[in-house]
């Protein structure tokens, strides 16, 4: 809501926010004061310090994913308070938070911060840039070239520039356009995955059980459950007739303990 | 010149072009033709199949970079031919090639081309991007904030997206920018560097010898020898009078065989 | 108990066997039969098939350690069942395993199976190997030089010959020796510990609480509680007098996710 | 020859002994006296201080290994003398190397020391050891089972017990064993080698060349020519009739700079 904060603190578990509506609240993190928009992902390591102010005038909602659980499960977590305040500049809005413009150039790495850190030091992957990189996918497939994963599906991953892995230890974030009438083949993948209706309206099987979905849904695919999309254009959507779904799972805990697997069915 | 073509071929060597003046020429790399602009980097990792073509109307200059002589001494080297032509899709000049248009967006990967590649997938980094990587590191400078190597030296490496890891298995290319008036502290490392005057004008010192450099110089610093910089704005200079270098040396065969070293001296 | 069999498996679950009685039972990897011996350690990747016979006419005991809580919570779990019997030659009782004579000769690989497997390859790492390399670091600290990695404390880690990483992708397992009245200074770690004293006696601290020890508990130590040991002979010690320990944890889990954390206070 | 010494120095090349005749040297590394008998290969990694003193009544002959040319090309050398002589202690002879001691128990790592180290730690790899593990190769093949890497060719590699990659981080060290009447398939490979005959006698093959070889004979493989060996006993072979040859090479440089290739014909 308008005005409100939330204090400086930092602690173990890797998080990340999605933004799902509206603009205005920004997050400050180690004194970077980071924007947030619509369809902005914006990761952040554990144990960095961060904060969070609302500028905007109205409400604004997005996902909070953290590693919690897992955290939990191996008694791992460790939490700090910060400063009581932020400074006069953390409450300014830029249009780019210093993160970005030390690691948002494509295939440039500023020199003097270079070196493998576990987690991204890019704070904000921008909707503008996702956006553009699935599009050329599925504008590669319509010249007869590669690009998408299967036909009609396009899908990038977010990723860490300083070690082209995820871009937190322990969460894979994705995102996926399947074009208008375009049906993903079921397929299958150790550790579970959240899902969420960026835009567009379609069709979800999971294992046995289908159902329609739209703009703002979420929906969750246990391990080792086949799941199929189907792209389906209603009266009401907005753009192309594409359905765009912000992914995120614990891929990356599996694929580093040898425990990842997938299988992809053919398409019937 | 204007017209000319080189056929199709694929070498074990890693090469790359970094474009000096001019443009409308362009490499086809794995059939995707790649646009050539001044300041643009291609790098082009061994045993790529390409080709080049002049479609402009007026002369270009590049330097060629590849690793011959390292080849030649480890006795490596492999050479084919490809297709006496080219097709007439691979005779267009795209804005942007393919390999832009899946990997040329900051942080994001295409999945279906995901996996460590030795030599990276993006064949060109475009000049507006190193140009405004270099603006960025300034600024931060100026406002207080890290991002330069040293007082008035903004420096950026080209990377894999891949890997994280350097352009090419055996060669390494930044690019230096170093305010009006700024000197840079003399720094030695093994392996040696060949630098070109991309703008502006200075000083350069290596060793006990020192000169003058302008637009277009191309200058050489041995292992282990000193260099140090000034940036000098003379009347002829377009620019900020900043001093605009490009760089490429041997440092990942040294780094990767446990052979890097470098030192800083203290600024006088 | 002599004479039982366990039939063919495989399953997705790391797991290892530490023997702590008698000898005679073997365990068939991957159709090599591996004799058991009192302080054996038998780790076994997921995945391999393996089978178990008692050959003996007494009964033996060993620890069995598997990843189950873990795999459980990530929902990566997988189970086949193998062969009915096990071939004549599985039945015989070699002195060493055929994983032994390829991969137990150190510092020497098998170029014929040389490359980076997830799990170790060796299949048994013998009693006398482990207590010759806790003897040799007394000896060197005894000499002046280093080894123990605290005064009067040897400690050794299971490692895979093809990796130099832990034993197996989810499991770290190691032995100490503490010389006869040495206390070893108070640590802490992220993860939790089981422990097994395999001889000698002492005295064990975790936390605020302490009790004494003797061959064949077992004892847990939860993550980030600091665990202190000293070492009592007592009049039935058959030994020097040293106390030797068997550990095995989840490190391996928390080091790969970037949540590993270590600290040694000041002993008293 | 005997009582011959050589001051402690320390330089960047990698380099190594391999003892071809006689014993009783040692070589002094970081302080840690190592004996010196036939068959022992003794790695040396950069910047190790070292010396050298004969103790021996009688001369020995090893093999010196350096990678002087590479480093030359790259200008990347560095010596430093160190004491002017050893102390008493070093002058001692041991059975076993401290080195040994800490890294010579096969899969146990000691924690104390346990880091990646670019060149081995591992100071000693002793021929009882190297011997034990091609006679196991062997006679896994007899008994029907994995170990060799082609019919009656036994090869293991010297590796880092650190890294599990090759024991320097320029060169490769591996031992074959040719069983008698055995013959080699034709094998190139990038990169040039040399190979000396340690015991049996046979016939070599390169490229269109071949001649007769026994103990003690040296010979180069250059690269990416095919090399065929076969085995052929002789009336003054000492032995079972099985060919040893030391083989080291610069294969790690390739590997490592994505320039490795090999190549098997298919057997005649």
């Amino acid at each position: 809501m308008p005005g409100e904060d939330a204090p400086e603190h930092r602690h173990t578990q890797n998080a990340f926010r999605f933004v799902v509506e509206g603009q205005g609240v920004w997050t400050v993190v180690e004194r970077d004061p980071v924007p947030m928009r619509r369809g902005d992902f914006l990761p952040q390591a554990g144990m960095n310090w961060h904060a969070h102010h609302n500028a905007a005038d109205e409400p604004m909602a997005w996902i909070d994913g953290l590693d919690i659980p897992f955290q939990y499960d191996v008694e791992a977590q460790f939490f700090d308070f910060g400063r009581d305040g932020l400074s006069e500049h953390e409450h300014s809005t830029p249009d780019r938070s210093r993160a970005e413009r030390l690691w948002g150039h494509p295939g440039l790495a500023p020199v003097s911060q270079l070196r493998p850190i576990e987690g991204t030091p890019l704070l904000r992957y921008r909707w503008e840039d996702t956006d553009a990189a699935l599009t050329d996918q599925l504008d590669l497939e319509r010249e007869g070239h590669p690009g998408t994963v299967e036909p009609g599906h396009a899908l990038v991953r977010y990723t860490n520039p300083t070690t082209a892995a995820d871009v937190l230890p322990t969460i894979r974030a994705q995102f996926h356009r399947v074009r208008r009438g375009a049906e993903t083949a079921p397929r299958r993948e150790t550790g579970s995955s959240v899902y969420q209706v960026f835009d567009g309206s379609g069709r979800v099987r999971v294992g046995d059980v289908s159902w329609s979905v739209q703009r703002g849904d979420l929906f969750v695919v246990p391990s080792w459950m086949p799941l199929s999309v189907r792209s389906e254009a209603s009266a009401s959507d907005s753009d192309s007739g594409a359905l765009d779904l912000f992914q995120f799972s614990d891929a990356p805990i599996l694929a580093k303990l040898n425990l990842f697997r997938s299988h992809v069915e053919e398409p019937a």
